[in-house]
């Protein structure tokens, strides 16, 4: 999974970094102290490791040559307190970027250890993120890159797709089809305009019965509908098990085997697991609050040795922590 | 709380949009076809409305002058399914953003609804954001500005103190006391280098017990010490109300009635609460994981109106929902 | 509310009676006693009084003119552990029904509670019985009278209507609408062949959205529809007050204000309260299993006293019990 | 298990069904429609079927003889929403009984299902129903049926019996021991002139200790005694599993090994469980609010076709249901 | 409440002692160090205060005239963590006494807490101590004595009355009845050889029906019967609040309204509590395990000052702890 | 497990009796009724016996020759209800002492089943009681020989250990540190003047942190140190796993391997559980209030037999109750 990232300048200046990092690197400047240190970094609980190829590039950019770095792979499920990372170089080189590359593996790691756990919940059934919309801009392509990594078979935005290098996925919008006035008009527009590699996938739930509706697009668009998509709300009960296997059975009664149903709406690990143990015939899930909700999966990173001696602050073991899963990363340029 | 918000590139190009809503752009032009219509925000849950400011900045870049808006003002508390957000002007203007509205206010209404349950624990006991390191650096000034509207009196980080108008806070990190070898000898280099305007606070859990590490830095520094900061880590127990109350009679009883105490780690609202309730006098709490872990706060844009005719989507009420406290907003440029 | 009330032969000739009363009877004739007795019943738990109407007509039936009878009224509460019943009298005119009159009393007093517990969460919207089809028919109009005792404001059954003394209360069912394969049809053959004295009510969840279903039949039958009923099965996520409130909303918009909304399905009180408190537009409920699966109250029967001596068995008290409420009974007949 | 049921003239009038089917087959009739239908009847849960017998009786006396009946066993286990009946027939003929045979099914199958949750908790030990007087006189037969049916070795009531091709069961009631001052002298005159075919069981809870009692009776009819009945009041503690196993230990000490001991009062499946757990010598269990107080199993008649074309309402799926356990019914009369 | 404490030898020989008080004993003995030290004694958590009569008996046994005493006084509520004991003298004198003087304390205080709590829940009716059984006889005496501390009226052994000043107070063993055969016979000689001051009890639940030798033993004695007791066990059921009214119901219909009930037999706080609400007659109940398994209230001794000047171990503030509840004790010898 | 009791006066006086006990052998006597009769002692749950050794030399004391004793041993598990002692013999020589020995069995049951419970936990790593001051200084010894009995490798009194025949443990005690104001100076003195057999365990939270004075301690004493206690308060977070292997960690980065760690300070069967399961490398934990808190066992005695013929009271079973595992007495004298 090639991801290109590239730390950006208010990162690099430590704008973004909590301040007593910019003081402590000025402090010790002017004693004129800048000690070869171990740092290891270690997460707070089990989970799925994300984010460390965005760690690694800022690395590259701000670590001397000289330098030395161990870490597990973008992907790996680290264990409670297990060291995902330790760095051996010039505290000066790298002191400032604490709170940086903490804050990336936090963010990721949280979400794509989510989107594992959904994934896990739906037995080989295709899950597409549709998160971006509940998290902050700056971070909506990171959001879906974790998801990607937490193993969905597709995401919502391009900015994201890039990230895990796949082609964004969508269907119509409910504003679009108010706008039409009728599901069956939007439906043959998107026909109309929109290149045929992209899938027809109808949305039913705007004006009618889901049934009846999925019917009528079904007969408008013939082969060429690739699916329906279902995204009843909660004041109308949500998509139900039972939902998916009706307008599954009407839409084969009356010759339409080839469209498929994809299901959206706070779909969560829990409910996933709903569908997939009552046999209800979904072809792709629509997931977004169950992974930009999850929390950050907190890390810590401690300083393990200086000039080669083992400290520790109390609390803490001196020393290096042994984990044979660590690998000796390359640090000249990708 | 004035607060500075300037959309970047790719917002502005959908690049971090849902790509439905890029296509659904497409289909439209195709089909010439521009309503006016009237879309509306509301929330999934109540909460501690944060991000209008910088929605409001972007629907001033892309809205036309002949357009309306109705908000309710950054900080505001909301209920389950209030309108926080009403807009009327052409769907092509703004279709396109609302991937980025919603995530906007999503993201920092659940950090600002969370930072202000801390502040109700506190009971007037000031807080400050301790929180960068446990998102993406690219969110971690608006998880502190978040925090700030939520109520905290401080932050940690440059870019957070700046979108929030008040001076970065910081004590010594761990690292740098590890490197001086002794927590007297950092703070004495931290007071001998940094600017007299910026508080002396002594980390004092790195080297030795607490307390008797706080009664050494307290006869370093005299009167010149503003405060110690409290951090034992889990393995050590945590920080309890009465490690508090301890450390404050041992140095009110060596006379240093004057050295504020400063308590961090896994400090959340219960916990907050504890300490309050147990009569620990503490002067401020450090919180990070508690803002930064709380879930965003989902919500959604429906279409109401279309060319002034109300329209909804199954589940939903056509037309306008009254809401008093909407307040028209002045679109002309800040 | 009149009531009329005869026991039926098989009760009469003891054949439902737990056989060790009918053996009893036939040994103390043998042995030739027939004390004068006095025999308590008491309730096990709080609840509505009901059957006791019945109870009396057996009573008068079986009952030497000597006898004396003392009674709560039917449809009174009753506190655990009350007596709501009193019989001085020789116990071979009436030992042989001890089976039956508790029995009358317990299904009943049942159902009544249960009633009264939905009339309670319903803060005034009138409630319908519609649950005969889940008792068996011999006690179907014992149901619907419970209930009509309890509260309840019409019920389905022309014999439950009879005992209560109002009118069978009814919409369309849904084989109806399926043969004539469209709810508007169905509605309008209703119109052509039913007296104009029965309210036009259609059921709206047969084929399509019920919100587009209510205005066709709303459009069809202008001022002549008295209301719509709501249905939505669990397989579709049952009624939800969001969709009453949206349907009510639509009616309303299209000029339709004085069509009436009934709605059933699974409604108990705990789900009646949950409309009433969100406020949803509801003109009256159905309720069938939250009453019809109300378990029995149970009642035992206890001989205080013979020929005027106070005795019980162990566990009671002897003699007679003191209960301000209960009044004397006139044993002529009605 | 032979069991004659024979429609009454209430549930053939109609009289006892929703009034909605009543108005139903009227504008059917005016309408000239009586189209064949396939009526599918399903289970809301799993359960222990029982009132096919009846259902089946009442469909003998209604439908004509071109129609079709599917079904499961009187007595076989149902799986959740399973289909038990399948009628195919004219609309005009079954259309008013639906109120009538989902009652008969769901009040039976209710009480058959709690019998044998009693069965089960037992180990083999026989249990007789006492539950008569806690529902109705109308269905007190009805219930006991439906005990037997669910695996119970006996009743209290000769209706019941009847129904269920076995002999009444029953003691001596507490009121005819009060009658007589002493139970010695109670049970001394069952002997005399109650038929020897008839078990002799004295209910030794009246006036003394269960024990002492339990020695007195036995020595007064020595072998004659088939058993003794406990049925302590929750005011003494109810019966325990202990007093079970001192009254077992003094009758066999004294010599009485032949008397066999009953247990009543309260029993349910967990306190069977726990008698049987404990080792307590129970002979015979008698159950009664176990049964009555169980909720009738709801299920729902479904149109599936229509003239041989699969039809379904909104929420279920058109067409018949294949299940293979379903037997075809012989509609000659029995 | 008088009571006489003497230490005895093995306790004042330091043998019940942890051996490391006596070590620091020879040790600082050698070192020729006896410094005047204050220590104080907290209690874990709230509860009635108990032993420290005993406790002061002992440190006038020990301590140097010039010392000082603090302490709160006998059957005193404490709160968590209130110092209810502080001792101003040379260390040698009572060092090795802690593991005493806190023993003494914490069992007593946790057995006079937990009879407080049976106390409170009586509302007035009187309470006798028969926990002695459950208790090794080495401290049964204390045991006792800390129920009365608590406010129980009565206890049943001589050297626990002896140390309340009240005397002991009991029934009749069921052994002794087993021996006579007969409760009557029993309660008989009871009343033949026993002297008149000691109040006639007849417990009657030994061989027949409570009830029954209730009315039995009333008869025997007459006026002469002071009450009964009922100690019902647990395989019959245990005594329950109705068996109490019904004999007292039997009772005063017999005209025996003199003879008081006193209930035993698995009594704690919520028991009795249970009897007070249901307004059961009972004139004393008898309490033994609830109070005998109370857990004791562990305290602490902690050296707060030194030759006058405050000292403390980590995590205790040095120096005195205000508690104006604290009264000086007079050390001269009772 | 050679253990010597020897029961003393006031037992033997029966001052300790309940009354009741006194007043019976009194009245026996005056009746000249001293039956041969046949107790059985049985628990009330299971757990592990402790007491027994010294019941037996009370009933040496007491018996006649003819008399039959059998009974379970010392340290036995015993199932709920399970017959501990049978005594045949003169009632009139035992009956006095039934509170005496259900309450020794009581009170060392209770506590060696909680000991059994800690050593379960502890998987092999020893324990030492450290309860003696949450008890009356009268039991201190019995409650250490029970926890000997339960498993735990020593104790801390000389009282009991001789019980126990083991040499008593312990450390220094904080008071000791605080008077010598340093802990290197306290142990230094310890290693002058106590014998060389007797351990140097040093404790090490009374003035610096932990792991800091840990090596202190190891540089001042060298090989002659054993181990050091950890004993942190609560105020400061108790005694964690990752303080256990911080400490190990720092001791053996120092070269003081041979050292090893005692753990005390709240610990229970759970919290040694934890230690275990986390690897926490604990070399012995100090366990007090976690065996002193535990309730005592229950015992009851009953008359089951008299002059060879069965009795019994109501709710037990009359005649000896067969148990294979007990054991015929030797009732000579030691």
């Amino acid at each position: 999974m090639p991801a290109i990232f590239d730390p950006e300048a208010d990162i690099l200046s430590g704008d973004t970094a909590d301040v007593y990092f910019i003081r402590a690197q000025e402090i010790l400047r002017q004693e004129d102290l800048n000690p070869v240190v171990t740092m290891e970094v270690f997460t707070s609980r089990e989970g799925l490791l994300c984010g460390m190829e965005e760690v690694l590039a800022l690395l590259r950019r701000v670590l001397p040559s000289e330098s030395h770095v161990w870490a597990l792979r973008e992907g790996d499920t680290m264990t409670a307190k297990e060291v995902v990372l330790r760095i051996t170089g010039p505290y000066g080189a790298f002191g400032l970027y604490e709170t940086a590359f903490l804050g990336m593996l936090a963010h990721q790691s949280g979400w794509a250890t989510a989107a594992r756990e959904c994934v896990h919940a739906s037995g080989g059934i295709p899950i597409i993120s549709f998160g971006a919309r509940h998290v902050h801009p700056r971070v909506a392509a990171q959001l879906e890159y974790a998801a990607l990594v937490g193993g969905f078979a597709g995401c919502a935005t391009p900015a994201g797709a890039r990230l895990g290098d796949v082609s964004p996925t969508g269907t119509i919008p409910h504003a679009m089809i108010l706008i039409f006035g009728d599901t069956v008009e939007a439906i043959r527009a998107f026909d109309r305009h929109i290149s045929p590699q992209v899938n027809r996938v109808a949305l039913v739930d705007t004006f009618k019965d889901e049934a009846e509706e999925s019917l009528r697009v079904a007969a408008a668009l013939g082969d060429r509908l690739w699916g329906v998509r279902l995204d009843t709300p909660g004041e109308r009960g949500r998509v139900t098990p039972d939902l998916v296997k009706e307008v599954r059975a009407r839409l084969d009664q009356a010759g339409y085997d080839h469209v498929k149903i994809v299901v959206s709406g706070g779909m969560d690990a829990e409910r996933i697991r709903l569908f997939v143990e009552r046999g209800s015939p979904v072809d792709a899930f629509g997931v977004g609050s169950a992974v930009s909700s999850a929390p950050p999966i907190d890390f810590t990173g401690d300083i393990k040795a200086i000039e080669g001696k083992p400290v520790a602050k109390r609390g803490r073991i001196p020393g290096i922590t042994e984990n044979q899963r660590l690998r000796k990363i390359d640090l000249s340029p990708d």
